[in-house]
């Protein structure tokens, strides 16, 4: 027989001090989240395979674990040769299964409806440093709001949120970064650049962080765009100083490419944040975010650190998504926390292991010690444990010395052995 | 484009009220594991199929959800036409994807180790009423400690929990059977029963609470059994009274089948335990429990509930499985609740679904308000919201009336409508 100690590729065992402090952050979001009004939902981790490859996923479709048919079902697939093997997948994140929910529970839930999501997900990506195969992902949404509300509601939670759990490492400091995919297609647009155009302009303009705005320019020509057109495009964003405002950046736009109240809904929700945030916390206009996924159709946006060159937060409004899935339009915003990022983060900073409270007290017992003994052990640990105390009581080890720093090593403080 | 709006068969979308119980059991769980000393693990759900098919999961292993091979595996095995296709399987239990953990990670982790895992299992078993495909269990285990603690600390912790939960429903009786297999097998060995007819035997024996002991007995014989020999079995356990105590059940049990140890083992976990049990609990000595799977060893022990006729929790003594898997042997005892068990019996129990906090309140935000007052709204919610208050800030709805009615459904209690 065959036995593999090792977890599954690209997938973690998590030890006792990792579990301590992902339960202490998960704990924090669902609190700040709480608050705020969202309501924590859960979904199986299997999805129908026609709803998981239904095209609305991107790339992520190319790297699902399916789960195979079982019994005459698979024997009918197998013996066709050509059917499709599995009839379920493993969820690739925590948006499709939402969508779904939706379609079937709408009737009993809010309107608008605030969500909150924790839970795994799963890609059958190449495992690297800080990539995994199963990971955990921490997503609010908020269902039927077409307003600037939503985008409030979201940036002003997850922004506190997160100072919340960055002031406990001394971070304080970090930056919202907002922008509207209306306002990325009309610079295009305006510049000359056809509708069907837009998602390979705005592949480019994504590569600003990277590569400039040089760069951008030798990427658009070699894809055999007018030079001409190029020029006036990159004209706009080359004209943006720091901290220019949206009514500045868009003062050039003609009202046939932006409706005013695009800018008016982005300014709106600018001015609602800003006064919301903590100390350190900026929101500013940035107009060469783009954010990757194509599904996404209104405000765009995402949270930065100093020191981290990822965004440890990004989200925006996807009002057409649900409605390709389940076709019924509804309107929708979302912001998702990179939670294995901030994790990571937080263990870069802090100098030890997350420990179990203070106080945390081991009984060591003796092998000859009798019943009675272990009997007012047992009581003084159970009152102890009554007012909140961490208490194990333990045969002592042959190697007590040994025994001792590990418990010492996951927060016990206190031991107290016992003879007889 | 397919879509599927349902749920996988035999697995359920968690809605706002169902996972605000979900998360007050799973916190009380693990609130109350965590002053026993017990630490939280995890394991990726998904577990290599050489380590899940290995025969010490039972019946279980018929009904594992396999993951299929990815890319040019996957094509191998299809044109070997012979190959198996699966490389992962979802676990079925918590208790294989441990054995494997402490395989792999024993040497980080205090000895004895106290693990508490909280985690969904998949079985594609047929889906009845409370029986799901994707299910959550709660299984504390002390690994690498042989004495009579482990179960001590087991079956205090477990009754400790118990307690807290459903005292909140007025429920503060409850039964912890104990027993032993040793014990179990002592008897059918000295009744005449060969090594090896144990387990055939131990079958019959617990359809006691079915069929009682006269439908054990021709249960029996119509196994071919020898009616003297099952006559002389049956004759132990005719003999028991209620109340009886394990030192006067075995009495008639020859040393050479039951080692004085045992009886003196079991006897103090009832001594030790008893006096830590909340009024109503009771820990009686049960001669007739078996608990179903054939990998125990030692001590098993249930807790029943009258009015329910199924275990709400169950354990025992695993000390060969661990070293069948890993070839280490490691003594283990366990305890795992019934967690969508009990679930069920709150909810059976509650007038009304889990609601949301005390004071939770809603701004209902009428379409022509200005930022200026929106900020002023927030600026309060947020004041609310750091005392603990939840609050929600939503756009108004047209049907105002049934938004409120929805809100209320989930907890909401306070109303402001702002119109300007």
């Amino acid at each position: 027989m065959k036995f593999i100690k090792t977890p599954v590729k690209g997938m973690c065992d998590m030890l006792p001090s990792d579990m301590r402090l992902r339960e202490h952050v998960l704990g924090m979001i669902k609190k700040t989240y709480g608050t705020y009004g969202f309501m924590q939902i859960e979904t199986p981790v299997m999805e129908h395979i026609e709803n998981l490859t239904s095209k609305q996923g991107g790339d992520n479709e190319k790297l699902i674990f399916k789960v195979m048919k079982r019994g005459a079902e698979l024997t009918r697939a197998l013996e066709s040769g050509s059917g499709e093997l599995a009839d379920n997948g493993l969820r690739y994140d925590l948006t499709v299964p939402l969508a779904r929910y939706y379609a079937n529970n709408k009737e009993k839930l809010p309107t608008p409806f605030k969500a909150m999501q924790l839970g795994s997900v799963w890609r059958a990506d190449n495992p690297q440093k800080g990539r995994f195969r199963q990971f955990t992902q921490c997503d609010i949404d908020i269902l039927g709001d077409d307003s600037s509300l939503a985008e409030i509601e979201l940036i002003t939670a997850t922004s506190s949120m997160l100072t919340q759990i960055f002031s406990e490492i001394g971070i304080t400091d970090f930056t919202v970064h907002i922008n509207d995919r209306q306002i990325l297609s009309a610079v295009a647009l305006q510049a000359g650049f056809a509708e069907e155009e837009i998602g390979s302009v705005l592949i480019s303009l994504d590569k600003f962080d990277k590569i400039g705005l040089d760069g951008i320019e030798k990427d658009l020509l070699a894809n055999g765009y007018d030079a001409g057109m190029v020029e006036r495009y990159l004209a706009v964003y080359r004209a943006v100083r720091e901290g220019i405002s949206i009514e500045e950046f868009c003062r050039s736009i003609g009202e046939e490419y932006l409706p005013a109240r695009v800018v008016e809904n982005l300014s709106e929700i600018i001015a609602c944040v800003r006064p919301m945030l903590a100390d350190g916390v900026k929101i500013v206009f940035d107009p060469t975010l783009v954010r990757g996924m194509g599904y996404y159709t209104g405000p765009i946006f995402e949270v930065t650190m100093d020191g981290y060159n990822f965004a440890i937060a990004g989200g925006g409004r996807y009002d057409k998504m649900i409605g390709k899935f389940s076709g019924q339009n509804v309107s929708a915003s979302g912001f998702s926390i990179g939670f294995e990022r901030i994790v990571t983060i937080l263990k870069d900073h802090m100098k030890d292991s997350h420990k179990i409270g203070e106080g945390a007290t081991a009984y060591l017992i003796g092998n000859r010690v009798s019943k009675e003994r272990k009997t007012e052990v047992l009581a003084t640990a159970r009152q102890l444990r009554e007012d909140g105390t961490v208490v194990t009581v333990l045969p002592m080890s042959k190697n007590m010395r040994h025994q001792i720093e590990l418990l010492e090593a996951e927060g016990f403080t206190k031991f107290e052995k016992v003879f007889e």
